[in-house]
């Protein structure tokens, strides 16, 4: 199976985590890249440097304004006397349709919905890489790969065409299904990250050339909070082209492949025609976040299941953080989608 | 002149104040009650202790939610594992009309829109008694006085019907303005405070019943940040009755008081007959925030020009922080208030 990552993706190395008022490290360490490598790896997948795609297919996806922000707003934050050293967020709008301010500190909260996602200098270049990684993966399925999986590092799935969030800057899950539909092919984005898609789903949510489905940890009391229940069902020409699969917080693999059922029926009347795996590994059962209680055997289960169905198979990395098992969780995984 | 102040307003003492990714003190000090009464009480002002109005006329302007959630979210974010002292939001929604969390952290991302303001044990009965403090200078003048002045203190004109942010909490002035209109009056607030009155502008910007005008510093890269653009005039029923006048950093008296002839030409139009003044005195050269450059005279030209328009005013406090002349200003204003 072919793998793709990029060394340059190491560089963003976020300090700061603020989290119930408190700074903490940040779970999305660059160790996490050395473990997933090493998972890919034991599972036979041959490890690549994407090739540079250029920034087109990305602006194909996010908005400009916001990509000038993400390459730009760093060096104008260190302008502020006394800012911190990453870009933090401390003020935000009610409404994207709010007034959008010249300054620093009202983009950084405009664009950044949280404060998972500082901005350091290095931000930038590792987002970049990480969406080739994904690019680069999409093209592998449409020269004819049966499946690719991309280490993308820094994750995706919080970030909207116009807002960071949730360790995610660019949306390389999306910015993949974006580049297959541009190729003639119908995707869906099913999202087995514990936490629920929610950038993923506001890209497309207006949109019906794109499926998206999530199966997440219920979100009342856990990230991101504001979406992913089950009434969100799109809205406009997306209307119904979005599925949300919350699970009670503690459920394991049996709920996880049940779920997933749920999904493989939608995904055929969508008439799907190759998969989007937004790749999460932190529903395992020792992840930090202790959300779901998948087990190693379970991933192995739930790749077994995805790839029953046929279809091509474009595995983006999303979460998964550093703990025992991540590299075993991995493996699981693509084993379990090499097996069918 | 009547002035109104509950020693209880003392208790909430913010000490969280992050601002640019760096925890700093909060201007918002206890210590500007002294200052405030000192200022008040040399323009000749009794200060009364407010009666207690009950939460009715609290009630009339906010949200349900958003007052159990001020009452109740201190103590249950105490059982959140490792939790700061005082709330203080990492995460928030897009729009309101987002999904709306079970737990602690989603509802306070939900219901604050930035750091700077924490919510201690103290927060709710401060709050509380700064809009008594309000609504007892509402009740005085329309008993008959001619002028009233409320010490709101923590202020209020950052607020919503749902949500805080900026040092507020409850909106002194829109539960002013509101007990006015249930009294049959016809009001208009008028806000001077340095930073846009974007709580007070979002609680009225679809309705016609009250007019909200508000001067201040250019928000493009000052405090609201998304709010207080020339082009934010109401939608619906409120088209045509909210007016900002944002002023270039750096502007001075002069700049103000013409403002304000701006602002008395549309007050005349719309036929108000009771003022609600916003009184920041943070406009002034000496505040902290740096933002205008009105001077100690300049305040008083200020509150002559204001009371020559022959209307009651109900004068509630909101920003103006610890400076050589935060009493100054305030003496001033409320001594060209009586001089007409």
């Amino acid at each position: 199976m072919l793998a793709f990552l990029d060394d340059r993706q190491r560089a963003h190395a976020p300090k700061t985590f603020m989290a119930a008022g408190v700074k903490r490290p940040s779970p999305e360490a660059p160790a996490r890249v050395d473990l997933l490598k090493a998972g890919a790896e034991a599972a036979g997948c041959q490890v690549s440097t994407p090739k540079d795609a250029g920034i087109a297919p990305i602006e194909a996806l996010h908005d400009a304004a916001y990509l000038t922000f993400l390459q730009t707003i760093h060096a104008r934050w260190q302008e502020i006397p006394g800012a911190a050293e990453e870009v933090i967020p401390n003020v935000h709008p009610r409404a994207r349709s709010d007034g959008y301010p010249t300054g620093a500190v009202g983009q950084a909260g405009y664009h950044q919905a949280d404060t998972a996602c500082p901005i350091s200098a290095d931000t930038w270049d590792a987002a970049y890489w990480s969406a080739q990684t994904a690019i680069a993966a999409t093209d592998a399925v449409l020269g004819g790969s049966r499946s690719a999986y991309a280490l993308c590092r820094p994750p995706g799935h919080h970030a909207y065409t116009d807002q960071a969030g949730g360790f995610c800057f660019l949306n390389n899950s999306a910015i993949a299904a974006q580049r297959l539909l541009e190729a003639g092919r119908r995707p869906v984005i099913l999202d087995v990250d514990v936490h629920h898609g929610n950038g993923t789903q506001g890209v497309f949510y207006d949109r019906g050339d794109v499926l998206t489905v999530s199966i997440h940890a219920d979100p009342s009391a856990f990230y991101p909070f504001f979406w992913g229940y089950a009434g969100e069902t799109g809205t406009g020409a997306g209307q119904g082209a979005n599925l949300n699969l919350p699970l009670a917080m503690g459920s394991g693999t049996d709920a996880m492949l049940s779920a997933l059922d749920t999904a493989f029926a939608k995904i055929e009347a969508f008439g799907a025609d190759v998969i989007v795996v937004a790749l999460g590994l932190d529903a395992h059962e020792t992840d930090p976040f202790q959300a779901l209680k998948v087990t190693t055997e379970g991933f192995e289960r739930i790749g077994m299941a995805i790839a029953a169905l046929g279809l091509p198979l474009v595995c983006v990395q999303e979460g998964g953080y550093v703990s025992p098992s991540l590299a075993e969780a991995l493996t699981a995984f693509l084993t379990g989608v090499q097996q069918t």
